[in-house]
């Protein structure tokens, strides 16, 4: 495959990103480039046993590494980075879920502010078998154990946000971040709108596998090993992230309440099929109603993420967003495989 | 099929009941019965063409109507009437869905007010299609037309209140009523808590299909004949409204904001999955948060409706709730089906 | 004053009402009538010492007793009911604040749903002395005592609800019901938009004192002996509950979440200063952006109520609305205490 | 007085600074120092009459420029930056208020996103009269006009934010920033917690008056002469920004959903109520829910902020917290007055 611009990188601890924005590039790469990356779990890797309690153990605010960011050469302001996602392996044969004091949609927060005290601290170790595509689950208070397939995602890809901010890797916002949604998978393609010269891509939080809206705050967090396909959109915006799949358009909303993040969603993704179709706003607004699906991606950061999904095969006329991108990812995707 | 007790009903339309509670029985039914009703639309049956504007044509607060309530014999406060959905058939080849003024999820409404003028007021009429499975999209302002394919279900299904209180058929919550899921379709088993003597249980608000979330504020909404099997099941509270399907198990919340919703969901899946497998709460709340669905119901009615929805292959053991009910319907199920 | 047409009420225990709508009217009374009425606190009187725990002693749903429904005669749905505070008069030398499990704004709820335990269940008793004007706190875990002014209110004062609904005494919605803001005091007049055929008027849950939000979930509840003067104004409706005094207008709006409680009262005192004053709306957003004072009532109950309240003397000349009824009923109020 | 260390700063405009945090200082400050700065308004200073509609003239994302940062000698992370408002005078005799489309509560916005078109696009120029201590306000659409007390405040003041991030100046969070209550007045003490190296204590964003939750986004917004004393305190941590007066303590939280806001605020004060005491966190929730007040401070902004404010009178015991920083402050001024 000689003309695929295949790089690699593994950042060394040092090198980790904790925020999006202010943090100076680690590579500058053309549109085009194929990535192999290494990313560190949320925990920064210092979860590794049942006793190891996230309180105690983590650095706060020292959370969420990310690899990058990456210059995307050429990148302005009201371009799109489209970053496809080639090959998810984790790189561990084991991944670490926790109870976090004060995080999580099923206990009072920070915010959600109570009298109460915290939940118990805890630490559920999932053994992660790729040959056999599983993880599986060990309860603490009992022996039960259970199988659930695995399916590799990834809880944090985003550029610098825009408005001279700098937000923290564990925020999920209008520049993507920490989405959390498991639609971040092998195949997906993610549009994400560019806010600062070379966008700054970068990339984290690889999950095992997540249950939508990550209800206890957590994933199967787990390092990961992952191959990414970047290209850059010139001239053309994109207002929130959105993921393309061989069969589906999605558009993503973070915000809080959770039904402002659903609103956000779903409207970007009507005005994105009205555009992609020629139907108008009204006309959309019917037929995504009978044909979305909305799946949450998390209810437990500092924003909500919800997810709108519909069906290629539900939208009238063939529609191939971005000049097509994601079929050209799609290729290259291939060309990668072929010659790895 | 000498054994089974199949019951007829189709209300006149003084028949309506119009809110759950605060209404007389229209039959007393014994448990097994099995029920073959009819519903009307949610709009009564006045919107029959693109100029039938529901603020013109409909007669508040006369939306929504419910064909019952059934006095279950035997029920009391405490039980659990279990409500098995054989058989939806569009009673019609055509439905409606429409903008209402200030209703909606992408509208300022009533609660979430503003200063803004309404959207404009529409009405879509899809053809329903039954022997291809089809329905069928016109767009107003453009010409274009889609096929999506159907997928009848009831929006709404409850008893009556507990606190004394009567509601709106418009309004979901703990006693089931408007709550706008998709997930109630055919094979699906609904587990709703008594809180009155006899339960009073109502049915209607037929869709041939709806988007998750029921976005534009209605579903492609439609008359329907129904056929659903009941069962009492005595000395076991149900908190939230359940349902049961041959792969999943399901907890709704109906409240806003929306995480509300959600919290009520996986709260209570949580604590439906302990009690079916003897797992403490926590090691639930860790299994769960991986293997969880979290598509949304309804973001437009009075409150919003979250769904928590987990495969039964994701659960350790065998879990059969309420004593295995949702089996006993089903079998009702094939006995009635192989005998009409 | 031989005109005043006074008319006493204290309802025996069975005559208590525990919804509003639903209910049989106690009495029917004339537009200018003056009511004398007692009210039980929201236990029913059930809690009357520390160890009186609401979870053990109270009788759900028998709670938040009112005094009613009185039928205004003539009052028709589109018109409004008038109710002006006369006189608060706690009935006992003490009143009770409680927690109650999963109740009140800083724990987890039954919607706002968690896994953690309850807070601790307490019984503060205040002792109330009305020649001091004062209630005074007696810490439990030390030996804190305080003293705050006396300040009478009632938590909850309604009609029946529109929709053909019946509400719990709890709840606060456009209808009026559990609004629980301190405004609700003497000198007051409470504007009530009447949704069923003699409005029917009811009156309950006294408060000692009350600081805005009702934290904790309950105020220093108390019996009271309170006396009010009814107006109906024809023809005029009203959307959500206002209060006018000698100062000020208010309008309230009861909603989860708290912005929209907000939302649906700002705008509608923009509405009616509007409308009182000849301005646009744009030009009362303006204005009353500048102006308004927005103290929360409570963010505990079913909904939670905000109140937008400015003074008469920030809006543009006299305005005197509703025909000047708040001037009538001060005459009233100023005739009945001359004679009483 | 001679030992006054008073310092004036009156920033060019390249020297503003657009965010809390990544901003270098403009001066190195001891404790004890007083400040008198000039503040632009949040408008850059670009909005000066009637037809300078904030989308043509602002230039985005340069909005609400901050005068600092300043860094306060000595400041770690984990000790408070006490910040006393000694005088405030409006700059000019004239502020602008204005419509910022999809901005402000009675309006969707770009997260409360819906398909309705934007509200109008409006200016209004207030007259600000030192003098008579009149704004007074001119509708645009009638000839109404009306004269309002003014009541000079900041809607700005804040410290570089945790956990690594740059926010916005338009962002109000633990860190302070766009609180915009009216409580940030002449006389008061602002208690910020130091999350970096410094402090980086910036104040701007001043208003000649303001409504509780600024409505419609903005208040009357004008340039400053403000006058501040800082003073650092070492050892004691401040969660959320809080604020002393010489008769009340209040608690601020700024979060989304409203509730959250609420939330936060009520139990900050508690948790300082309970140090300040002895009383424990339950007692000190009952006798704050009787005794609080809780008017809002903004409803428009990224986070919405309410406040929790109780009269020293109405707690046990003289409360003097952070060691009588506030008294200590109150005689700066007092000195500051004596010499000016």
């Amino acid at each position: 495959m000689t003309d695929l611009d295949v790089r690699a990188f593994r950042p060394t601890p040092e090198q980790f990103a904790w925020t999006f924005g202010g943090v100076a590039p680690i590579a500058r790469i053309p549109s085009g480039a194929v990535l192999e990356v290494f990313t560190e779990d949320c925990y920064a890797g210092k979860v590794r046993g049942p006793g190891d309690l996230v309180s105690e153990v983590c650095d706060f605010p020292f959370l969420n590494p990310q690899t990058g960011p990456f210059y995307v050469q050429g990148a302005e302001v009201g371009d799109t980075v489209a970053v496809h996602f080639i090959d998810l392996q984790p790189a561990r044969d084991w991944g670490a879920s926790t109870t976090v004091p004060l995080f999580g949609a099923l206990t009072s927060t920070h915010t959600t502010a109570t009298l109460q005290p915290a939940l118990p601290e805890r630490v559920w170790i999932w053994d992660v078998d790729a040959a056999t595509n599983t993880c599986t689950f060990h309860a603490i208070d009992t022996d039960h154990t259970m199988d659930l397939p695995m399916d590799p995602m990834h809880g944090t890809v985003g550029v610098a946000p825009a408005n001279l901010e700098v937000r923290s890797a564990l925020v999920p916002d209008a520049h993507g971040g920490n989405l959390d949604t498991p639609e971040m998978r092998a195949g997906a393609t993610c549009y994400l709108g560019v806010n600062v010269e070379g966008a700054l891509l970068s990339i984290g939080d690889g999950h095992a596998r997540q249950g939508e809206g990550e209800t206890c705050g957590t994933a199967i967090e787990i390092a990961m090993n992952t191959v990414i396909a970047v290209e850059l959109i010139k001239g053309v915006p994109t207002p929130w992230p959105r993921i393309e799949t061989d069969t589906h358009l999605m558009s993503t909303g973070s915000a809080k309440p959770l039904e402002d993040a659903f609103r956000i969603a779903q409207l970007d993704l009507i005005h994105w099929a009205s555009a992609a179709t020629g139907m108008s706003h009204l006309d959309a607004y019917q037929l995504l109603s009978q044909a979305v699906e909305s799946p949450l991606a998390n209810v437990c950061d500092v924003n909500y993420t919800s997810v709108a999904k519909v069906a290629k095969a539900h939208l009238p006329s063939g529609v191939s967003p971005y000049g097509d991108a994601h079929s050209r990812l799609r290729e290259t995707a291939r060309a990668y495989r072929a010659h790895r």
